[in-house]
């Protein structure tokens, strides 16, 4: 739900509760008219009017907002910080009650902000008439608290063209001739969930290695970039990397960034007090305390250390955690008794009030109920009512507890831990997006209508490639509601226009929605050569043809798009279809590699080949992703391995599934066909026995003709004499016996020898042979012939019992070329090409 | 064969008959050794001696060979017209016997030639040492006359790295730091066939339309570009274009140049005494004749105007067109007495006779047998023994016609007139390349076998797409025995190399050789919705998914290729491949829709939007083509119409096949699905009624799970009181009866209701419904569970009669999301998604 309304309406719909918008409405166009305001004409651009006791939050917010109008329009808007006399378009931005330009409007009742009084996040973007002399019209943006200002600020910025993901996926900025406001009051109102926000997990080797290249480690250089995504895609919340990692040891500045940006930090499930698992180690090796992650054993090492993760924090907005769990996010030891777990929760909360001086429910904390601790919930452990309980998913996006629909209501709300990436058992989901928004909808809108309305976290392993169901989630947690299952695909396309503008977006947001529903059938980590079923209802090669079929089409458009876009295109689009694609074509030949080995097949040496150019393309599509795209902007983002699970845990590297060659001496060159399904269809080239003549030898033309390859005499001016057998048998079992009809499936050679007809031979076992001139006196006249571009010679003949027969087929003229051979014993059925060639026999006891 | 032997070994094979050959063995090497000598090394370019006296077209052709040299090295070399002491590397040019400098070194002993005396069209390439004062060591290329230097000299371009069709496909020329020259004596012998040539045909819209656009038509800018890739393709010959065009009346330089380049002139089948038909006409105009294409009637106006035609081409290299057709290449009309077309040839004869002041047999003379002109020859009618006669093909690559095993020799020797482009019955093929290479080789064998070795000549219509097929003809005609099955797809993948360079030459081969094989399947003029089967061996897809998977390997190698490559790479591969694919998946989706739309089945709505979107493709990848690639360079060239035949003509403009939507109103909603082959298969939204609450109603979410949707109830907070039935009802008619086996595909949700269980009820008609709670206890701990992501939750029922019966499914609790159900009837097979959906009832008397 959107709109532009007078501050009338607006506020009555606030007030009753239905204010909640996913984004404003558009309100930058490029086109004038007498409801618009001028923001940026005729190369002439805007000042800014952000009084300088501003917050530091806002002042960044602002800076973003200068640059990414200089990105639109080319002009870097210039800042004032009192008004001076400007004759440029003006922006004028101020948070309520901050002594700020907003402040000054509502006080000269230029502004009417009474709808952001009291309101949280909240910002209203309007336009004002003679706000200052010599200004006639100015834009402005009000914020409710310093975050409703910063959103407002992202909001402009995006209405203009750059997207949330400008950075983080290179989404190209469109330059623009001119900007206009549209009159009107906008707002996206109050976000429903009050803390929104990811959860940047499992991150080596993929983040953890670029933020190394590009930033030197997650330091503020890198969070900068994190809040940053954060407050463009209207969250507040982060539980940062921690593997490995502590957020406020690694960087002093990560903490005071995060507070000035204005984003909530807090650590994650596991991690209580504000201290990560790391810092722990590092603070006992530091101060030379016992490293035993144990309550009833190392109590006061343990306080001690949570004591110096509140004070470091005690001046920055933060979500505490609390509780214990097992050291590393492990399950705790056997026998944890729940009085000891509520101990522990009441001691954290006893720190948390020394350290703050303030009663601890003004700490905002929250405890997970993560695996195990469910359990201890489920038997009957509390937690005070002021902090927030937070449910969890199974860690695969199914949602395992919510508040039970008559719980009374708690202080401290409810929460999801929510899962976009794992590590663990079955398997690591850590490569992908296997997120298809439609089950995150379902899920998260059941949790949103049981009342989670606290704290929804994301684990979005490295941020990368998960940017679609991050947004998702996100606009999610701003306003459930605003989604159903008719509008959820427009979610998408709306999203892929964001990025790619709206002339591909449609076809985008198929690409986008087709791959993260393949991708979740079964996610990349389990599929292999097993999943799917070979052998019946044609499952394997469907959907590896779908996902074929899907690769071409993101292909496709990646050609057509403009080159500013290809580098987002691939990130988001074509990377993840290419290369799952590419894994479906690689289990699917390890699959008929391993069907045709154990039938001595030679063609499973084609197949054993495919996987080696899949195994092969895969890193090359690494490569290209880390090195080339984007100039190189993204080292060793994918360098999650994919291949060559064998438990749970990943492997080290890539490891190409085992295949299997049949060499020449081992393949089943019998060659025996069975009749199957009514008929038999036989490649030229698979006969089973040749005889050649003195001069004249048979030869294989691979690729001749309409499917495998063409069978021809050669010298092509040596006929055999009357009495010389040049003749090919094909060895073939029936089921039935009686007439049956034979068809040569030839090259459609002219009579060229001055039209005396060319002529082969046909017979079954000792029967007597039939002789075909089988183009009669055709001569080339323009016909079928040359449409079909084959000659179906037909004979008919009679097997006077089932078993193994032998087709004897002898030419008596060089040039004739044949392609295939079928065989109707009553239940052929009309095709173009003929049937796929029939099963073989297989020797021995090596049965199918 | 190729080869690098001493001199002496040379002229033993040449002698013995042996010295053909495709190219010389590669002599340019970037590897210095002590066997090599400096072409280019250090920035420091060649010089060439070519002394002024030579031939215009030789001199022609160096001038490209310093332009070559330039876009290899970044240096044009200097051309010295008689020796000048030099520091630099020397390549010296000369013609055996024309007081080149070639005749110099011979004659200073320096150089033995003995190899070319009395050959035809060859050429030496060898190094000498001290050919003059100061110069230790010089590169020599010699010719036994014009065409054996020319070819010479473009030997060395090629072998430098300039691809013959670097103009005509934009194929890039890498540059290179240093070139050396391989000691050693280098040939490819004579060609084996005299004559080698191509026609431009059919040639309007494409060649026309995009000559107009470059040149102002077809004019000597245009054939100097046609000629020179002629030569560089060692091919001697053309047919010139003749839709409206006459080529020596449209510019008079034209036959001016092509005899100083060196190119054999003649004009078509049809068109005799070196006047296009278009001269005739135009000259009965000018002359105020009557303009009557009939000997019986205006035998003298033909004289004349035959009179002139020779005379114009008097002192240029042509072989001329004798006997006689229809006006436009039509038939003649019936009755014509073979004495008379006797007669016309040799009234023909008489004024060659005449104009040449030589005996006629001194004049190279064609008589073509082509279509009803085959007729006369095999009733008898002859031209003397010195006239070339013409074979010809069916017009779609299958020879008609070929000279007699125990034929006597004749003075003017056989030759085939073949066709990769045709205008005609049963349809035209003049859009794109349908021609595999496989059966060229051996149609054109079995010709060269039966001692066709006068004249190749093959229509290429447009020329572009034709190249490759192009190139194989020509290389062919040189020497048709170098070919074997074997080595066959070793001609494209040196091809691919010549183009590509090495690193993708397989893999291209390999998608030029499948696209050429299915276009010859069928053509894409001949393709329709009916060609292939859409309910037999699965047909129809499999081919469309053979020619998705080509073309999106197709797309894969074209971003990987450097951007240098892109253009050629587009047009040699991309460009055919990705628009036939597109043909195939648009004729597949008007089967669909014909299919669907008889069964009243609104998806049928889907494949018509599907044909509307490749119809629009392939109009967008011709403008592509035409507009954007090479930077526009090809204006026209893809103009050929290709889609909406209904004759053997073609359509004016591409007319999208018919397609049919189902309406609502129209749709079978019936929505009765068939038990077939022991099973049934539906997908959950396809449901027949659904039963809605009070305050709870059915939803439908669109791609969620993992096939086609997901059915769920709103909202999602509210449970149906006890005695509410909110039940969804499938209606199944089934052919067996007895006990089944029900399985209900659901959406993996966890008992998120305080592990109190989902619960929902399904019976069959008025049986007693079974409760199932489908997680039992099942609380989320990781397993299977997780690995599927779907709950597959099965109960049994017994049916005691076959026909119709309804599936009623009501749920208890919200939440549950149904995605598919399949029922066992006894011929399940196992699968991962289950089998596709079933086949719905066609109501009335609409069968299937």
């Amino acid at each position: 739900m959107t709109y532009k309304k007078t501050l009338f309406i607006l506020i009555a719909l606030i007030s009753c509760g239905h204010g909640r918008m996913a984004a404003a409405d558009q309100f930058i166009t490029s086109q004038h008219d007498n409801q618009s305001v001028v923001l940026f004409e005729a190369g002439e651009p805007a000042s800014i009017l952000l009084y300088d006791n501003a917050d530091k939050g806002i002042k960044r917010a602002v800076s973003d907002l200068q640059n990414d109008y200089a990105k639109v329009t080319g002009q870097q808007p210039g800042l004032l910080e009192r008004f001076t006399p400007t004759e440029k378009p003006l922006i004028i931005i101020g948070t309520l009650g901050t002594a700020s330009a907003v402040d000054e409007l509502i006080g000269r009742k230029i502004l009417t902000a009474d709808a952001l009084k009291g309101k949280h996040e909240m910002y209203l973007i309007t336009s004002v008439s003679n706000p200052f002399p010599g200004v006639k019209e100015a834009i402005v943006i009000a914020g409710s608290d310093k975050r409703g200002t910063i959103y407002g600020i992202y909001e402009l910025s995006k209405q203009m063209g750059v997207s949330p993901w400008y950075y983080w996926a290179d989404v190209p900025v469109a330059p623009k001739e001119s900007l206009y406001f549209q009159k009107g009051v906008y707002s996206d109102g109050e976000p429903a969930v009050t803390y929104r926000g990811i959860f940047l997990n499992d991150e080596a080797p993929a983040l953890s290695g670029w933020a190394d290249a590009t930033f030197g480690g997650f330091n503020s250089a890198f969070y900068g970039k994190v809040f940053e995504l954060i407050l463009r895609l209207k969250g507040n919340f982060l539980w940062p990397a921690m593997w490995g990692s502590a957020f406020y040891d690694d960087d002093p500045q990560n903490g005071v960034l995060a507070n000035e940006m204005g984003i909530i930090m807090s650590t994650s499930h596991h991690e209580p007090m504000a201290m990560a698992q790391t810092d722990w180690h590092r603070y006992v090796e530091r101060n030379s305390l016992p490293n035993i992650w144990d309550y009833n054993k190392n109590a006061k090492a343990l306080q001690q250390s949570w004591k110096y993760g509140i004070e470091r924090s005690r001046d920055w907005e933060k979500v505490v955690t609390v509780g214990m769990r097992g050291d590393g996010d492990e399950a705790m030891e056997e026998g944890v008794n729940i009085a000891l777990l509520e101990k522990i929760v009441d001691d954290q909360r006893a720190i948390i009030e020394k350290v703050t001086g303030k009663k601890a429910h003004q700490t905002p904390q929250v405890w997970a109920l993560y695996k195990e601790v469910q359990d201890y919930y489920d038997h009957g452990m509390r937690v005070p009512d002021d902090v927030t309980l937070l449910y969890c998913d199974d860690n695969w996006g199914n949602i395992r507890k919510l508040p039970a629909m008559n719980a009374k209501p708690r202080e401290g709300g409810y929460g999801i831990y929510y899962h976009f990436d794992y590590v663990g058992a079955p398997r690591n989901s850590k490569w992908i997006n296997i997120n298809p928004i439609q089950r995150v909808w379902e899920q998260m809108s059941l949790a949103y209508e049981h009342g989670v309305e606290k704290l929804w976290i994301v684990n979005v392993g490295d941020l990368k490639p998960m940017e679609y169901p991050i947004s998702f989630f996100l606009d999610m947690a701003w306003n459930p509601r605003q989604f159903n299952p008719q509008n959820l695909l427009s979610h998408t396309e709306e999203w892929a226009a964001q990025q790619f503008g709206r002339s591909h977006s449609k076809e985008i947001a198929r690409i986008i929605t087709l791959y993260a529903k393949y991708n979740r059938r079964v996610t990349p980590e389990l599929l292999n050569e097993r999943t799917y079923s070979l052998e019946n209802y044609g499952e394997f090669e469907r959907v590896v043809n779908e996902y074929l079929s899907l690769a071409l089409d993101a292909f496709r458009l990646y050609n057509q798009l403009p080159v500013a876009y290809k580098d987002a295109y691939y990130q988001l689009v074509l990377y993840p279809v290419n290369a799952c694609s590419n894994l479906y074509e690689m289990y699917y030949a390890v699959a008929r590699n391993r069907q045709l080995v154990v039938k001595k097949d030679i063609r499973a040496n084609h197949y054993a080949d495919q996987v080696k150019e899949s195994f092969l393309r895969d890193s090359l599509l690494q490569v290209e992703y880390n090195t080339v795209i984007a100039n190189g902007k993204w080292a060793h983002m994918m360098d999650q391995t994919r291949i060559g699970y064998f438990s749970w845990q990943q492997p080290p590297h890539n490891i190409m599934p085992k295949v299997t060659y049949v060499t020449e001496e081992e393949a089943n060159n019998d060659n025996i066909f069975l009749e199957q399904h009514g008929f038999v269809s036989i490649e030229a080239e698979n006969y089973a026995r040749q005889q050649n003549g003195e001069l004249i030898h048979w030869e294989v033309i691979p690729h001749f003709g309409k499917t495998v390859s063409g069978v021809t005499t050669m010298p092509q001016n040596k006929y055999p004499a009357p009495t010389e057998e040049i003749t090919l048998e094909y060895d073939i079992l029936f089921e039935t016996d009686g007439e049956i009809e034979l068809q040569l499936l030839l090259a459609p050679t002219l009579n060229f020898n001055d039209n005396k007809g060319l002529r082969y031979e046909v017979s079954f076992d000792d029967s007597k042979p039939q002789q075909v001139n089988f183009n009669g006196h055709y001569r080339g006249e323009l016909g079928q012939w040359q449409a079909e571009h084959l000659i179906r010679s037909v004979t008919t003949h009679t097997l006077t019992e089932p078993g193994m027969h032998t087709l004897r087929y002898r030419v008596l003229e060089p040039g004739i070329v044949l392609q295939k051979i079928v065989i109707d014993t009553g239940g052929l059925k009309p095709s173009y090409l003929g049937p796929p060639e029939s099963s073989r026999h297989i020797p021995d006891s090596e049965s199918r």
